[in-house]
């Protein structure tokens, strides 16, 4: 059996926090792990400007509702489900996405969280697991099925390492020269045609 | 993150090797593993059957093409992906319940298939894993998730005994007696207030 893993920030949906950014005006919050590489100092720094701000879970749910999949992002997606198991596995926070997963008919989904207080505020974060995307690899190849990944950054090298095919979706030059040897897609159609081609075979046979 | 567990065939759908029964008239395909009890033999059975009647993976899916999921089964998917992660873990064959898994937006499924040749006689099939089911749960557990697990009959014990939480839904008389500890379930709106009450916390703050 064939699952395809998919990273979502870049992949189907634009980076939420950059929208957040973009839209309550605060360019701190632009920042990424090209700023500040380690992962948990960067997320309290995030929070810590939130609450410098005053912005609750509230005021960056009204700009995460509104935020529409990439172009031509659902429809790759209804294809995909058409012929595979589809896991999104996702360094969001399940509070950024809950909306966009409605529209997207509720893929599954493996996310982080944020951990909020009684009055709205961002408190803390909860990791679901350390290197998450790759353990899910993993935990789906010992359930005996096939794994493909997509993803477009260093944060996905490891799933798409330990997948058994892994394909990069518009990754940066940046990452392109530190992994040459990773196929790559520059469009949804192109993603599609590597996936089915990587696939064991197809879930009905072609003869009905 | 919570995910919640589905078995398929009695929770969200009819038992499509019944259906397959009454629509071709074959009497013979009624047999489940309460009459032949090891899995193998029942299935060599069944594929001896149908090559006895000529049918094919054409005729069959004629069938359950047309198989509609159990009243209220889709809404409660739908309530239920609304606020879960959910995995459908099955005994079924995937080209059994392809058209019927669109109806019901691909969620995400775990099962066998059938083998199939290029006349469209099913030769054979391909379990994805000795007690799939449970493994499922586990490979869950290992990704942190918190497990809750949903099934009807005896081949779903090992999968609620695996699970963090585990119901059964519409259970024989002789699985309650023989598991009356776990909890039931008669109808969907009771199943998914018994699921909403174990999990660890929704998945928006009430506060938002």
């Amino acid at each position: 059996m064939n699952i395809v893993c998919l990273d979502l920030e870049g992949v189907l949906i634009p980076e939420m926090w950059i929208e957040v950014a973009e839209r309550t005006g605060i360019d701190e919050l632009r920042v990424t792990t090209r700023d500040i590489s380690d992962y948990d100092k960067l997320m309290r720094y995030r929070i810590d400007i939130l609450a410098r701000n005053a912005i609750t879970i509230s005021d960056i749910l009204e700009v995460t509702r509104t935020v529409e999949p990439l172009p031509g992002a659902a429809d790759f997606l209804i294809e995909l489900r058409r012929g595979f198991q589809v896991a999104i596995l996702s360094d969001t926070f399940v509070q950024f996405v809950d909306t966009i997963m409605a529209t997207l008919h509720h893929p599954f989904l493996l996310c982080n969280r944020l951990v909020v207080d009684g009055s709205g505020t961002i408190v803390d974060y909860e990791l679901r697991q350390r290197d998450g995307k790759r353990t899910a690899v993993e935990a789906f190849q010992s359930l005996n099925l096939r794994v493909q990944a997509v993803g477009d950054s260093f944060n996905d090298i490891s799933m798409l390492r330990a997948a058994d095919a892994g394909y990069l979706f518009r990754p940066s030059q940046t990452v392109v020269d530190a992994h040459p040897d990773l196929r790559q897609a520059s469009d949804h159609d192109e993603l599609l045609r590597l996936i089915r081609a990587g696939a064991l075979s197809s879930v009905v046979p072609d003869s009905v």
